[in-house]
């Protein structure tokens, strides 16, 4: 069996559905983000996927989708790895807000910018906020300077993807099977990486919620194989719902 | 704060329900054992206590018990480890027969020899049962000379305490805080090296079911506390009734 890897996105959390920002508040997953995790691990048993090792960031909601999957695969065995190079982007001081909030403190032309821009940051957390990372014990062993205050989505790329190259990459070169639970721009980053996406592509990519991404590898790495689990049709749904909630959010 | 080690058994799974050796066996927690588990959370996070390090066996029944007591104390976060090692007594051929079946295929004293002997090993599986553990994905990384097909409580020890010194006392001796969710014979071991008891003292010994069982240690490592969490009266309830069942079980 070739090497695999699949990247699911968590579901809805409690926030999603008050349309705020919420990148590393630790908001949970809403009943219906539970039952999306519960028909992504159905999927991938399905599949008859057996894992060897399993990713997720810091974050509960990322967490508990893996909790959800591993329990419908019966492999809550699996060793997991949590690291916050996983966590979604940093909304920095948009954390949150929802969007009549953003819009009235910055105005239409500038929430554009920070919605359609690769390398533009949302305005920062002060050193001293309260809802600053340094405060949070889960980033305790973290120089505090490594510690976004905010960040656009070419930031989260840059700490996301070298953490796949020096932590999953390597066991799928030597043909494990490998499940990571993770984030809307997190993910971003890995397909922008792995598929060689312009700037302009990763912008406009959309990734459903609760469908695996499966990507399959030959010996050398090279990709030959990539789609959803399940109903095509069903994937490419989500992925239009996924779209318009962002453009209702940050539009 | 001391460095704390919490010990954390498993509370129902459903085969204690129909009186069957489990050993390892990969039963899930039955709904008394869910709500255990969750009583648990509540008793550490009452505690205020604040974990670094979690660690488990690969078997559902402990993890879903650190799962429901991380979601209760909001620290699922936390790395876990799970090992083998932390596993309950493997209990040879005689893992899915219940106490009638026992007695019947084993005769009354040698049952009670099993029950009773500390270094005892029910008869082994066959090399070739397919619930050998060597047929289980799970154990794959382990030489299959170094898997068990049945244990003693000695030989149970004999692998717990090790794997404890290794990697569970370095992290008390840097002052951190660890939660172990394990199993009844596991903890034993760890028990009876911590506290000094004899094998006769062991044998003994019952650890309550979903009551968190609190060491703090000083700097040197010795141990300056140790107690049940929770009501008191509560604690030795549960271990009288663990002790009701084992006699029912083996005597």
């Amino acid at each position: 069996m070739p090497a695999t890897l699949i990247l699911l996105r968590h579901g809805q959390s409690a926030w999603n559905l008050e349309n705020r920002f919420t990148g590393w508040i630790d908001v949970d997953l809403s009943d219906a983000g539970r039952e999306e995790a519960t028909k992504a691990g159905q999927l991938l048993k399905a599949e008859g996927l057996q894992f060897d090792q399993c990713f997720t960031s810091v974050l509960k909601r990322a967490i508990r989708t893996l909790w959800i999957s591993l329990d419908q695969l019966d492999q809550m065995w699996l060793p997991v790895t949590r690291a916050w190079q996983l966590n979604e982007r940093h909304y920095g001081a948009l954390q949150g807000l929802n969007k009549a909030e953003t819009v009235e403190r910055h105005g239409e032309a500038q929430v554009k910018q920070w919605r359609r821009g690769f390398a533009v940051q949302p305005p920062p957390l002060d050193t001293n906020d309260a809802m600053h990372p340094r405060f949070d014990r889960r980033y305790a062993s973290i120089p505090p300077a490594s510690l976004p205050a905010t960040e656009s989505l070419a930031d989260c790329i840059a700490r996301a993807w070298p953490y796949y190259q020096q932590n999953i990459e390597p066991l799928l070169k030597a043909g494990k099977s490998v499940l990571v639970a993770a984030h809307g721009n997190s993910l971003r980053g890995l397909v922008k990486q792995l598929d060689g996406l312009s700037e302009e592509e990763v912008i406009e990519l959309n990734i459903p919620t609760g469908i695996p991404l499966a990507y399959r590898f030959d010996d050398s790495m090279k990709i030959v194989s990539k789609g959803y689990l399940g109903d095509p049709e069903a994937a490419k749904a989500a992925a239009e719902a996924v779209a318009r909630q962002t453009q209702g959010k940050k539009g």
